[in-house]
Parts: C-alpha cells; sequence; structure tokens
C-alpha cells in the first residue's frame, strides 16, 4: 500500500465513522437522491443488515445441502419461501437435471508400514470408491506437482500417489487459484503414470486436522482411480517417514457411490422495478455446499448477503426502477452447474441483464470492486464506486468476468461485476468439516451486505447501460 | 499484574536477553559453579534443547499410543532404545496389568428431526457401545451441568441426555478442571435420571470440528450408557434447534469394544548420580496419548521434556550427585494406572525419593515454580529459584501435590514440585485429532526443558532436603 493509498484509506475509515456518528433519526424520505438513499443503506446493513440472521437460518434448519440431495431440495423450498416472506414479487424454482448424483461413504485410511498409524482423509467430490477391501499399496510422494508431472508414463504402477504441496494463503484466493489442478487433474496424471489411487494435501490454508474436499475432475483417457485429500498434518507425517528411507506403506479405503442421474434446481426471486421491469440487475450465490461442514462460508454468507441486499432495497420508500433478480443456484461445487442450466434457460433474455455480480468467496469484507463492462467509466459506475468508497472498496480493474455460477453469463458478454472479498483466512475453513456457523463475523457479513445493497440499488435506480451497444449471442 | 510485577518481568527478559547475548565459547567447564553450570544447561536447551527431536520422532514413528495398545508398547521399547542411544546407565520397562483396553470403533451421530443433519462426535474413552444399530431418541439439552444434576431422577427416560456449557480459557487450566465432571461423572448422572445416552460439549476452547474424547468414570450404581463429545460447532446447532421449540431427535451408533485384561508397561532410565546414586530425582511424563491425534503436546511433549533434559544433564563434563530418574509411565489416561502401579512396585524405596516433578500440560512455556515440600524456604530451592528466575518462572506456594502420574507419589508424601505451565491454547488440541507435531514450538518447549535440566540438575547436586523427617508411608 502506497502511503497516497493508506492515507486515503484513513480517510474513508473516519468518513465512515463520522457518518454513524452524525446520521439519526429516519434514515430514509422519499425526496432523498440515489446517493443518500445509499447512505442510508450503508448505515442500515452496517449496524445490522439481516445477513446473520439468513445465514444462520440456512445452516441450522437444513444444515449441508449436498449437490443433487434432498437437503438441497429443502434449501431451495426454505429459500423460495424466505423470498416471500421478504416480499419479494415472484419467486420460483428451475429444476435442472444433474447428470451424477454423488454421496460420500466410509473414508479411511492408514499407514500400514513402518509405523502403523490412522490418517485422517475425505474423498474429493465425485471419487471412485476402492474395492470394498480398500487399496494397499507403497505411496510415491510428490512434494509438487511438477514432480509428479515429471515421472514417467507407468513409473507409479501399483503404486498410490501422494502429492503434498502446501497451499500460500493470499488475500485474494491466489493460493487456492495456483493449486487447484493438483485436486482436479491430479488424480488423472497419477492414474496415467500407473497409480491406483491418489492422495493430495488438502487444499487449505490451516493446520488442522480437517480435511478439504472439494470436486475433482477425471480426463477420459485415463483410468478413474480413488482420490481423497490429507490433512496437512497428515501429509507432512508420511512427508518425515519417507524421509526415514524405509517404503511407507498406505491402506485407502473409500466408498462414496455414483447415484446417477438425479435433479437439482435454481430459486429465482424478483423484487420488479418502478419504471423499467424488463431490465433486471442480477445477484447470484449458491444455495448448495458440500457435505462436510454447513456450508456457512462456502455459501450460506453468499446467500444471506444477497437476500438481505435484497431485502434492504424492497424495505425502500420507493423501490428502484430496474428489476433486481436473486438467483441461487443449485450444483455449483461440481462445476458451476447451476450457473450452466441457467444459462440454457434464460439464452432468450440474457439481453435483459444490465449486470450481474455473485459473492462465493466467504463473508468478506469486500475491499475491491473490478468491473466487466463496456466503458468502466460509465458516469453511472462512477457513482457507483464513490458510493462504496466509504465502506473501504477500492476501484479496480476491468478484467472481471464475475464470479462461479455467474460466470456462464459473463462468458456470454453479460455485463459484470466482481467484488473482491477477503479471502485470506477463507481457507482455512473452505470445504472442511469446519465450515459452519460460527466462523461468520456479523461486522464482516454486514459490511459485504452494504456493498451488494448498495451496488444493486444504483445499478436499478441510475439508469447506467453497462452492456454492449450490438447483440452478444449469435444465437 | 501489578505495576511491579510486570516490572520485575520486564527485568527478568532483560536478564534473559543479556545472558544470551553476552554468553560466548565452551559453556561449561569443571571448575564451574552449580550456579555456572545452570547458567550453561540454561544457554544450551534454549537454544537448542534436544526436545523437538524427540516430540518429531516420538509421534511420527510410533503416532497415537493408546493405552495397552501394541503402540503403547512399540512407544516403551521406543523409549527403552532411547534411552540407552542417549547413555543412561540404566534402561528398563517395568509391565503392568490393565484390567480393561479399550478400543475405539464407529462412531456416528446425525439429528434426524427436525432437520437431518451429521454430527460430529467421538466416544468417551472407556464408553459402552451403542446397540449394534444405534439408539435414536429426542434430546433433552442442558445449557449447564447444574441443570442436569437439578432434573429429577426418572425425568429423562428414554431420552439423549446433552450437556452444553462452553468451557473457560484459562492459563492454568482451571476452566478443564472445573468442567471435568462434567465428562467424568455426566454420564452416570444421566443414566440415574433415566437417559439412555450422554452427549457434551468437548471440554476444550477451541472452536474447531474436531471433538475432544477423554475419558468417562461410570458410577457401580447406575445403568452404564454410551457417551460422546460433540464439537462445540455442534453443541450450538443443538441448542438453537431445540431454542426453535420442536422436539429434536438424534441418532448415535458407537461401537467400541472393551478388549479386557490387557497390559501396559513403565519404562524407567537412570543416570546415576556420582556421590549418592541412592538418592533420586525422579522426572515423570506420560508415554500412552489418545488414539485421535499423536498425542504431541499430551504427552509427547512431556516425554521430551523430561528426556532431552536428562540428556542435558548427562552430557555435562561432570554428573550430579544424586541419581536422575526419570519414569515415563504408561496409561496415564485412562486414570493414572501407570502412577499407581509405579507407586506399587516401588513402595520400598519411597523413602530414596528427594523430589518428583512431571510436565503433563502440553508444551510451556512454565511461568512459575510451585512445591509440596516440607521446608520451602530450603537454601537449595532459593537457589533453584533464582537459576530459573532467568528463564521467566515466578516462585509460588508449597501447595503442589504434583501432577498427573506422580500424584500419587506426592499423596504418599513424597516431595513434589509443580511446574505450572502456560495452558492458555491447551485445550484448543487436547485430546482430539489435532494434537499433532505441527502444534508444537521450538522456542515454547526448549524453555520447558530448560526449566528441567536446571531444576532437576541443581536438586541433584546442591544436596538440599526436601523430605519429611520421619518416615512418610505406614507400611
Amino acid at each position: 500500500m502506497t502511503p497516497l493509498k493508506l492515507r486515503l484509506a484513513t480517510i474513508t475509515i473516519i468518513h465512515l465513522s463520522l457518518f454513524l456518528l452524525v446520521s439519526s433519526g429516519e434514515v430514509f424520505a422519499r425526496a432523498d437522491t440515489p446517493e443518500q438513499i445509499a447512505a442510508g443503506l450503508r448505515q442500515k446493513a452496517m449496524t445490522d443488515s439481516g445477513a446473520m440472521e439468513i445465514v444462520t437460518d440456512l445452516t441450522t434448519e437444513i444444515g449441508p445441502r449436498l449437490a443433487g440431495s434432498a437437503a438441497e431440495k429443502r434449501a431451495a423450498e426454505w429459500a423460495k419461501q424466505r423470498f416471500e416472506k421478504i416480499g419479494f414479487d415472484k419467486a420460483w424454482i428451475e429444476p435442472f437435471p444433474l447428470e451424477h448424483g454423488w454421496v460420500r461413504g466410509i473414508e479411511k485410511a492408514e499407514i500400514m508400514e513402518p509405523s502403523p498409524q490412522p490418517l485422517v482423509v475425505t474423498a474429493l467430490g465425485g471419487s471412485v470408491p476402492t474395492p470394498t477391501n480398500g487399496i494397499e499399496a507403497e505411496i510415491a510422494l510428490f512434494r509438487t506437482y511438477d514432480e509428479l508431472l515429471a515421472a514417467p508414463i507407468g513409473s507409479l504402477k501399483g503404486k498410490i500417489a501422494v502429492v503434498t504441496p502446501p497451499m500460500v494463503r493470499a488475500q485474494d484466493g491466489g493460493g487456492y487459484a495456483f493449486a487447484s489442478k493438483i485436486r482436479g487433474a491430479g488424480p488423472s496424471q497419477a492414474a496415467r503414470r500407473g497409480a491406483v489411487a491418489y492422495l493430495l494435501r488438502s487444499l487449505g490454508t490451516d493446520g488442522r486436522r480437517t480435511p478439504h474436499t472439494g470436486a475433482t475432475r477425471y480426463a477420459d483417457d485415463a483410468p478413474r482411480i480413488p482420490a481423497a485429500a490429507l490433512t496437512a498434518a497428515d501429509a507432512e507425517q508420511l512427508e518425515r517417514l519417507v524421509a526415514c528411507g524405509k517404503p511407507v506403506r498406505v491402506k485407502l479405503l473409500l466408498t462414496p457411490r455414483d447415484l446417477g442421474a438425479v435433479t437439482s434446481q435454481n430459486v429465482i426471486g424478483e423484487i420488479k422495478g418502478s419504471e423499467k421491469p424488463d431490465e433486471i440487475v442480477l445477484l447470484g450465490a449458491h444455495l448448495d455446499s458440500w457435505d462436510l461442514g454447513t456450508g456457512a462460508i462456502d455459501d450460506g454468507a453468499g446467500v444471506a448477503i444477497v437476500m438481505a441486499a435484497a431485502k434492504l432495497i424492497h424495505d425502500l420508500p420507493q423501490r428502484p426502477k430496474r428489476t433486481i433478480r436473486v438467483v441461487l443456484f443449485g450444483s455449483e461445487e461440481p462445476g458451476l452447474l447451476g450457473g450452466k442450466a441457467y444459462l440454457k434457460a434464460h439464452t432468450n433474455e440474457l439481453d435483459h441483464i444490465i449486470v450481474v455480480a455473485e459473492p462465493d468467496f466467504g463473508q468478506g469484507p469486500i475491499y475491491r470492486m473490478q468491473t466487466g463492462v463496456t466503458d468502466s467509466e460509465e458516469p453511472s459506475l462512477l457513482r457507483i464506486r464513490a458510493a462504496l468508497a466509504p465502506l473501504g472498496v477500492l476501484p479496480g480493474n476491468n478484467e472481471s468476468h464475475g464470479s462461479s455460477d455467474v460466470e456462464p453469463l459473463a462468458e456470454a458478454k453479460v455485463p459484470a461485476v466482481g467484488f473482491d472479498m477477503d479471502g485470506s483466512d477463507y481457507f482455512d475453513f473452505h470445504h472442511t468439516p469446519d465450515d459452519t456457523l460460527d466462523k461468520i463475523r456479523p461486522e464482516r457479513i454486514n459490511q459485504s451486505t452494504a456493498v451488494y445493497a448498495v451496488f444493486a440499488y444504483l445499478a436499478a435506480e441510475l439508469g447506467g447501460d453497462y452492456r454492449a451497444p450490438a447483440p452478444r449471442l449469435t444465437k
């Protein structure tokens, strides 16, 4: 941070404090300017955005919400009812088919030699099972992914490949982006080299004994081998034992099941615009979660942020000109399946979407606004940036392609905004049993909700157009 | 902390820094005074005590070491060899019978109503199993243990009792002492009131999804019901669901097994005194651990501290006058069984033990020295306190009864010293899968080893006698 930026940040904080101090009485009046209304939204959200209550209810009343599961369906019903309770004009569920439902089974691993002891593992999402009595084999350990790739084809014959690089902690999640191929492509890379099973050090930044799951993607040209994540402590234990020089043998038992075709669903709620109801500001989040925790940071927080932001706008004395549409996607975790289904189902109305944004990186705070629009200096965007500055949001570049479920829309040239959330501790909990409500802090989720509320309100009210001048899709 | 104490602490820290700064060249010379030798032990231990290597090897080469298990036996052989490798004059194993070996089995719990979702639990040590298809029942939740005790006999008929007070974090572990009856006596108290199973919020100070095991003690006059610990997050989830007002039903499956009679063992190593070999300074620690982690903080750290302290003394140019005896106890976790067996086997030589001490509260640092001796102002004790002051060790009271395995000795009137370790974070990991090597910090375990080395050396060299003038045991 340069001294100038530091000064600006300090001024921002002072502004915010003063604002909270001097405001009193009625927050909104009908004659207020959009900026005054945005200021009221900021104040209200920072005090109590309502997001905490939503994430509490979702993670308590439903709990984990695995893609395509009965729990995910219950969550969809819950969300629809919540939209209706808030007073959305419309709320509906759009089912879509899922080629493969998947459920976790037993997951057990142990060191057999040279020193028998259990290992803590969890199957990667989509992993095939081991034989029912498990796989026991010597391990071939690689401290970097590149070392695995450098191993000759066939060289891992009969072995369990183990890949153990630690993941780097970074505010923007860059460590995950860098390491994600170890989980996604690793099993097939190991299988091509002859491995019979695959273990990786969890993609996580914590030092706790809770492993991180997440989807793997088998390639078509390699045998499908069982794949699981070790905790950091277990990966380091294997590293130390291998360093002793004796062969290390591991036994792995995984019994996940492919359920075949199931259904999932997106849940959609709308607050109709007062003047241009056909123009849509779309906020997304995903309703499904992995099964180990209760999906509080991933993505219960996102669900709460967009629902609460929409409710804050709904509760204004006068609704904004454009429609606010909230889409709670299903089956994000297995590979943005809800986002892809939404794009397919709504191809004909893409021209109506003014802008999309989705929080899917925990609870925040949000520290930067990126755009992916035709003209990033469009006047209303300048006003939005100014209205977000008191919340500590920096301006960013114009390279955003949204995040998660709205990425397919952004790829179809729908304008996107990406709000960068501080993910410094996100990967301490992400995809683990520890993704639970107690990790959510009101002051963090309130700030994120304030950002989304101000953004969505001004994008719907100010009338700025971020779309390309020409049709975007060749239909 | 009063300003005066704060000043003293600051001076202590400055002393220590200066000491480390100005020392150079050979650490020990034959003509050194005991205080000079103690200063050399401090310096060496604070730089590299050797404890880190020992705890690394124990937790890696052996891993978990459940009381009475094959792993505990491997650990005993490992320890005996380690004593021999260090150069102890004698090292031997003393087996003793264990009435009940116990192993963990499947442990599974889930909320069935009103919102199906899994719970993370672990069986308490010694718990009986549930029926093979589990127990499903409505829960009766108590936010304090007193509320459970206030429930009338018979009032919990057919229910699963759940007790959920959070444990208080305290430097001296006072929160654990206060809460331990919830785990020890709770199951029988619930059974007397008709409960069919018992769940408690883990005795822990963390907010992570790793439950804390630990022994429970069934009373003879109550049915033995299955008992398990929930994580904090799971306990709070049940609290929220109960607060919603609908009945909450939980299913619990535990398949631990009572193995019947097995054997355990204490491992003993001795460095004979140069002038008074029959007078013993006894350092203890326990070699067994719970099965979930690798027993790094409980009590691999203690094992490493006393072994490394003894090695530092062994490596002096001249050995101290009295014998240093290190006892690594077996089966501490089920109820100080190694300590009791040692007392029974060594009753005839209690008069030879000058003083006992045992680290069993993690890695330190040690911040206070308590005594349990005839005269706490005995001159050599004053010299020991002075030699420990540069390590930041405060003087304490004379109420100590040692800790863990040496408590039976202290109860038999053997003089004891209790070194208070900073346990502020101990119960974040204690008895969980997270009790692993990565939690140990060299600077912390080195300081504790320095304290034990200086203490044991001076207690063996200075000739102070802390024993009662009359025979202590009526044999």
